[in-house]
């Protein structure tokens, strides 16, 4: 890497998802923030002024005075990366747009999840899917790109899956997920559902968590992706948790393995070589724990700086094989962090230039 | 029945679980209380002094005044039936000494639940299962009898199966629970613990929901329950909820069945026209219902005065055939009252006699 | 009263607010639910399909079948008297024009509320305000008449205050409010706002605690409120608390006092004679608690079925003279309950006409 | 300062104010971890298996190794320095015996808070009583010495009231707190008991509330400290927050002040140059916020890396002359940090020496 950090944008920065970008993105070795966009409402304003800033501390100050541009593909914004934070429907939209005019575009939305040509991509889970970047450009005519990072509830289960599917090969899996309210952005799950209750239902989140699986935990082969070939049944709940997305799954195998032979594999796993090396990557970024009553939200979803994955009761499954429980911090590993993750592989990976 | 009440006993009265008896008995039509019993630290005192009352509203004026006694076999208690509200320890201790003294024991606790002369009775479910109560008496010479309700998690999801399983045989069911914090008892779990959290660990819960289906859903024939057949798969969750024990099970059946037909046989299923006459039965014990976000603890933990099964989210599961989650009160339901309906069911059965 | 029911209307009955209307008129033994008023999303659809009910159990059903009409004041509603549960906007537009058109409107809604010719009334503090309503008629040139109720947090603390004051003579009051969420209506407060949190503002809250109580306690003379002459300074905090209005007082007496005088005179406190007549009156409306941890929301909200007030700390103040805490179920007590209470006063009172 | 850190102790390192001492301490600049002592159950265990490691992360690879020792006045723990974390009854037996025995003894636990001759110290606001050490040591005859400090709850309010006192006199103050559980301590509150709730007592913190601002901004003069003399009245709440003790004041001022010279006050203050200078002092110690729902727990408990004052809500009091909120972490700033920033301050005073 040369010195000089590549400039990037961020699209609807002033959303919840947006604000972890501009959290995580603010001192980053490799990025610079040059440019927030927003809705009509924030446009012309300084971002401290337009934002509802709702993490911890203050607005970034040179981020404050930032002015916060509209969200047009035919804005020029003078940067090569863009970091979209937009929601469903102007994600559908406007990133096709921006990838056509040349932009890196990272989203953490939710409409070419599942389209054929673009990586969903979590470095830990299939770095070799960026490959389908060439294919995707030739394909749409794009002079830039889209790759997309996985739902957060989705993410929190599919490592797990992937090191077991890897091992043994995965036939199928019952997954119940306990989410936290801040997947629902803000301001999101009012609080009159949600306190001393559990709501088992998040619109299309069953869906998501029976598909995606199969395109992150799928084989780079001949210019496409190969679903892989297990079977997914997930029922999504949400939980009176502010962060951090648990799933319990029960896993049937092609190769029967034990619980203590998965454990093993859990305690051994390490990313690829390539994924080490980014930037923002914990120096332990999947951990098992054996202690009987984790993981728990509120004492794992912050480890490796929010960016791990916490794995524990592990165990022989009655009906299947074997039972285990995950987490990860929805917002920082699932939504805003999984694209600058994805960024950081795809400047390794040769995908994003560097300034230099 | 004639006018006269049957005159009862509450073990360890002053307990949560014995605060319910007191809640549910004091203006029960059959039964009066007649005798409540405490720790040392109580014994002696007018019951609304020794207790820390949990619920609602004020301890009733006649229980308040009543003077607690001891919990001794020995205490030549004069009443016939007694409800055990006695913590584990205890409970195996003395509830086969009332038993064996001619007391009819309805008890809320573990120890005996999988004994195989003991009746794990749930009206709804297993009505005949009190057919036990004279081999019990036989095999261990008691001139009473002990009768045992299930484990409140247990029976937020056996009545649901036990409807599945009558119609086309279980097979296997993988569960996930989400249960409420009442269910561990006062003080239970410390707040520093459940708040913004989930802890995905009950002590022997995961046990209880996988062998007490079993008994629950066995047959009782020559002088014995013989187990069903089905195997469960459980992982058993607190969650920060006051009050409800949510369940989601996905099933694997004997006979397949589609998701319209179960939801049929939910909708039309009705208890035992025996079961029917219990004073305490509310108009509808089992509650199906379309709505895509329910059932929810806090709506539906009250329905038929916390005394109904709510189910929901019946749909295919792409893994095995059926999903669906189930909810009940877990200390109305799921403990006291579980125990004064068996009581009823008993007095109806002959099997607890009448004063008259 | 002669046996036929008084018809009665519910304006945005579909809303927070107006489902509790329903709750509590559909069995009244004075008034019967004649009209459903909605908003355009619901009009002319069943009542049960257009509501999102948040209520425990089931919307009822003969209220289910009724069709929404619209809250337009020539819609010649059949009734006399209309519960109105309108947001601010349109109760400031709308209520007037019922008003004028001759309903008796007994309105939730905060416009109002300090207009010298329109009574604020809480039939436990100041029954005889109802004394304005032929100057109200006269002044405004209305056919029927404006009654309104005060904010649920006003209605918390403002019973004690008023009777110190007629004791005593009140000349100051100091109050932090702790108020729970359903205050905020549906969906009202964002969960990620408030789960392990506390908001310290609620929008215009402080202004109705320090002055909606110096016209509760106001006297009424030669046609008119005089304002009581004491001052109160008020802090609002919003708190994790799904319902119950707590607030803490220290007040400073024009006749001092010491807290076993306050105390002595909370425990003999009743209600005017005729007020002890309404039906909906519990038996006990002012509850003194010496526990040194009372009151609290979830144990002493639902007091007198969510209608009584429950007051404890009495004790001398270091700084003024004596302190207090006081709670009342704010969606209960503090909103609908207050306007049905209110009519029911109006009845007594003649100012609604029983139908005989 | 030399480069060689000073070798400190804490006694009842596994509790929960005692994990706080060991995540500050682990890697403080001046302080080394030498000695961890503990209660029976874990003494000669290494401390990372006797610890219930409450806090986010790991337990300290060092110190889990570490081997917890007896808490004993004649261990020879070879340390000047011990961060006392006992619980009440042992630190009122043990912390005389180890400050006679020539410790420095830096306490958090309150039965000599309001000793004449124990400085009750907090940099921010009374550097100077520490002054009070010699004449400790010459009334006791101790080689070592004590200094508290203040309760969680006193410490979120006492800074902004010094302020107004120092610079206008403090008359009275009328003060609610809203305190969070983890002040309570492990297990502390149950769940069943704060879950949806406020409760208002929390045993003698209404008369530390009291009389520890009085010690906090007395006067030191002559070998003693003036009580300050204001008075203050204090009603302690518990709410259901996890960390962040929430106050709000209203004062009596002895000089007139306008809620706009109060916000100058606040704004411009800065605490004494010396105390600028501790390794663990924020870079702004004290935060004034103008947003009308400002300081919240959530938001607001982590400033200034947990050690920072946020004050709000300063505006004219109707009752008495200014009202505000404040707020302190009451784990980080109450408790822990207090006495680590204490001892900073005191090293730099030359009472604590350095190794050099």
């Amino acid at each position: 890497m040369s010195n000089q950090k590549i400039p990037v944008g961020i699209l609807a920065a002033t959303g919840a998802v947006g604000q972890r970008f501009v959290q995580l993105l603010v001192n980053h070795p490799w990025f610079e923030i040059a440019a927030v966009t927003g809705s009509a409402r924030t446009v012309g304003r300084p971002y401290g002024e337009g934002v509802n800033w709702l993490l911890d501390g203050d607005v970034p100050e040179n981020i404050a005075r930032m002015i916060v541009l509209p969200t047009e593909p035919g804005a020029h914004l003078d940067v090569p990366v863009l970091f979209s934070a937009l929601p469903t429907a102007e994600a559908k939209e406007l990133e096709p747009l921006f990838a056509a005019a040349g932009y890196a575009v990272l989203t953490n939305a939710s409409p070419y999840r599942m389209d054929p040509y673009v990586p969903l991509l979590i470095p830990e889970v299939n770095p070799d899917h960026s490959q389908l970047i060439p294919y995707q450009q030739a394909q749409y005519g794009w002079q830039g790109f889209l790759v997309a990072n996985a739902n957060c509830s989705t993410t929190s289960i599919v490592l797990p899956m992937q090191i077991l599917h890897q091992a043994y090969g995965l036939e199928s899996a019952v997954v119940v997920t306990m989410q936290a309210i801040s997947g629902a952005g803000y301001p999101g799950v009012a609080s009159l559902d949600i306190m001393d209750n559990v709501i088992p239902h998040i619109g299309g989140e069953d869906g998501k968590l029976e598909t995606e699986p199969r395109k992150l935990c799928g084989r780079f082969a001949a210019g496409q992706i190969e679903l892989a070939d297990f079977v997914v049944s997930a029922q999504a709940n949400r939980v009176p948790v502010i962060d951090g997305h648990l799933g319990s799954v029960s896993v049937k195998l092609r190769e029967k393995a034990t619980a203590e032979q998965a454990i093993a594999l859990f305690q051994n796993w390490q990313p690829d070589p390539l994924v080490r090396q980014l930037p923002s990557m914990p120096e332990k970024v999947f951990i098992y724990r054996a202690e009987e009553n984790r993981p728990q939200p509120r004492l794992d979803r912050n480890a490796g700086n929010g960016l791990a994955w916490t794995v524990g009761k592990v165990r022989p499954c009655p009906v299947n094989h074997i039972r285990f429980m995950a987490i990860t911090h929805n917002t920082l590993r699932g939504a805003a962090s999984g694209s600058v993750l994805n960024a950081e592989l795809l400047v390794l990976q040769g995908f994003i230039k560097d300034r230099g």
